[in-house]
């Protein structure tokens, strides 16, 4: 599919993250102190879609459902409204739109723009379904010989993470405390986390809600969109916890998801196979079809009053299940799946040491730490850090990118007078 | 604190589970078929609370707060509103209220209403907290040697679970499908679970929110009630699965409450302090007062067609932490904890074979099959058994309980087609 062209020039440069072909959804308000409203990237603009259904531009079935600073009203209408608000959105804005100067008016520039977490969130579930992440981790923690636990190849594992501390774009993260306790420590003590990590992942979000077992094509069909999705961590919090029943306090702080969904629509043509399997998989978890996406990668690390460096890259293929199968295994046991649910893929790391999605990863739990071209090094991140992920599938002369997904680390609160 | 006596009689029967002393809190249909609504226990009946806050009879501050058939907006309006409540509906139904002749109308049969969901869960978090539980598991999977896991007694440990998996009391449960791998297996299969169990918890809600790490005796505070809580464990699922990330699908079939919620304030006569510490617990987990309370507790089992027996007796004071505890340090990274939470204990087993909260402790994961007085033997659940959970803390002259919380196992669904 070549690039669909706008009337708005900036959403025809090859190299904006937002062509007529993404269509991505957002919350925002338009100047500081303006009320938040459902948007939909354009080139450098942010259309104000709320405005644009108020105004009859938009005429969605069962509508109004853009009047609420939430995309969750049209995620729970389901596919064929998913389809009609693409339809509508694309024949208001492309070139040669006969109603174009009816829509010019809600056109605002995204520079001024403050975003808004685009969607409330359900349910958040955490997934570790990266091969080259879990064989580093586990040859970190367990050696080589037992890298990959047993059920890996044969299961998604997952975790259920807290919905409550999902944050967009551009939230401040505040160092944790937790309890930490070193192999040779006698006792736990209650200190700020001293191996403060990131995790690059993609977020998937359930559209339609579910009951009881479903098929992985049911899940693909079930998958409103994705975002970037940055799992913060707490390396040393994680270690002395997450025996027997997982992470916990580890993954509580903060994940940060980036301000743009990009619907499941505007990525079909990037739709690319998971890798050959090492051992076959259970019929249930058996994908019709390819189910991952061909989605480039980054993270960037900027120090306090430093310059930004890209610290790795690596691309969203390299991942072992796709999120539908992952969405088909979370669903097995009876559990409702409902709208709004996000789907965090698993930390995602190509097999070499710069495109690692983690810093436990590139500077090898410590040993090997990360030079940055203004030589500072980091074994974890430091207070003040910025971390910024990126990613972007490439078209034919165009792009669908997800905005920014950054987050500055703030030093940890004092200690508490009870603690 | 002696009985409070009430204008209705039944609810000054020292056996019944509701007198005004207690005030549960539930939500209720009066017949089959009529909307649900907020009501309240009261002796046999179910006081409509809505109807009274219509009527004007309830004026609660911020109001209307009882129109909507769940709890919430009364648990998000803090204490204040909760001690608010109780002093109205006391003035209504105490003894010599002046107004009986306009509340008596508003009173229903408990035996013919149906008793829905009381709150909507924001987020459901499972804890480990019981020591003769944990030991006995840890001693089944590890050996006597490693029963405990090394972090216990410094962490009330606790993995996040599914929210929308919560139902109330009465609703059936399907035995799940899931990846079931035994240890001389050569690769797992996914089938109905063999080994489906109950869990025999007390469940903490949370009503005030917070943002960033609390205290215990904030944490106390924080708690909107209690309620009676199945926590169904598949354990060949879980034995499959929980390596190295915790129980995931093991626990994602469903989670069975009480159908009443019984208030901090109606517990407060019961407190009592958690058991010596075996190690000091680090400050930010010490309590400043008792925080456990005294509630007996009891598991029933009635085969299809077959005769209830009593399987387990034992007391919500056997747990090493307390709800309190548990919420302080699953806020101690900084997670938002938000109005709605819900805290399971983790299973309630006292120190013998009759006071175990589980089948996988009763029968020592199948090795001592429990023999039911009309000649059957349990392993674990078979379809169509009914577990009931009961509880009780009992006062002078007065008992304050949570009603029965039910479930009954339907057989497995047919392999889906893709499966």
């Amino acid at each position: 599919m070549p690039l669909i062209r706008a009337w708005l020039d900036s959403a025809n440069d090859p190299e904006t993250a937002f062509p007529l072909n993404n269509l991505a959804l957002g919350v925002f308000a338009p100047q500081a102190g303006a009320p938040a409203r459902c948007g939909v990237a354009l080139g450098d603009r942010v259309v104000d879609a709320a405005a644009l259904e108020a105004a009859g531009l938009l005429a969605l079935p069962g509508g109004p459902l853009l009047d609420r600073a939430v995309w969750n009203p049209v995620m729970e209408a389901g596919p064929a409204i998913w389809a009609a608000l693409r339809e509508q959105l694309s024949a208001l804005l492309a070139e040669g739109a006969p109603r174009r100067d009816e829509v010019a008016p809600h056109l605002w520039p995204m520079a001024e723009a403050t975003l808004h977490m685009p969607f409330r969130v359900a349910e958040f579930t955490d997934f570790y379904a990266g091969r080259h992440h879990a064989t580093n981790v586990g040859t970190m923690f367990r050696g080589a010989e037992n890298a990959l636990p047993p059920n890996w190849l044969h299961i998604p594992i997952g975790y259920n993470g807290r919905a409550s501390s999902v944050v967009v774009s551009g939230t401040p993260v505040r160092r944790p405390w937790g309890q930490l306790k070193g192999p040779d420590d006698a006792a736990p003590r209650f200190a700020p986390s001293a191996r403060f990590d990131l995790e690059l992942e993609m977020g998937a979000i359930v559209g339609t809600p579910s009951e009881g077992p479903i098929s992985v094509a049911q899940a693909d069909e079930m998958i409103f969109g994705y975002v970037l999705l940055n799992d913060w961590s707490a390396r040393d919090i994680q270690a002395w916890e997450y025996q027997p029943l997982g992470p916990f306090q580890a993954k509580a702080t903060a994940t940060t998801i980036s301000p743009w969904i990009v619907m499941r629509a505007a990525l079909e043509p990037f739709r690319c196979d998971t890798p050959a399997r090492e051992v076959p998989l259970l019929p249930y978890l058996r994908e019709p079809g390819p189910m991952l996406y061909d989605i480039a990668l980054e993270v960037a690390l900027a120090p306090e009053n430093g310059t930004e460096a890209v610290i790795a890259r690596t691309n969203y293929r390299e991942m072992y299940y796709s999120a539908a199968q992952q969405l088909a295994h979370h669903a097995s046991a009876g559990s409702p799946m409902r709208s709004g649910d996000l789907l965090g893929s698993g930390t995602i790391s190509g097999p070499t040491r710069d495109s690692r999605g983690s810093m436990l990863e590139i500077a090898w739990g410590g040993k090997e730490p990360l030079a940055l071209p203004d030589g500072q090094e980091r074994r974890f991140l430091e207070d003040g850090d910025t971390v910024t992920l990126r990613g972007a599938a490439q078209g034919d002369g165009y792009r669908i990118g997800f905005g920014d997904c950054a987050g500055q680390l703030l030093p940890a609160i004092d200690r508490p007078d009870w603690a």
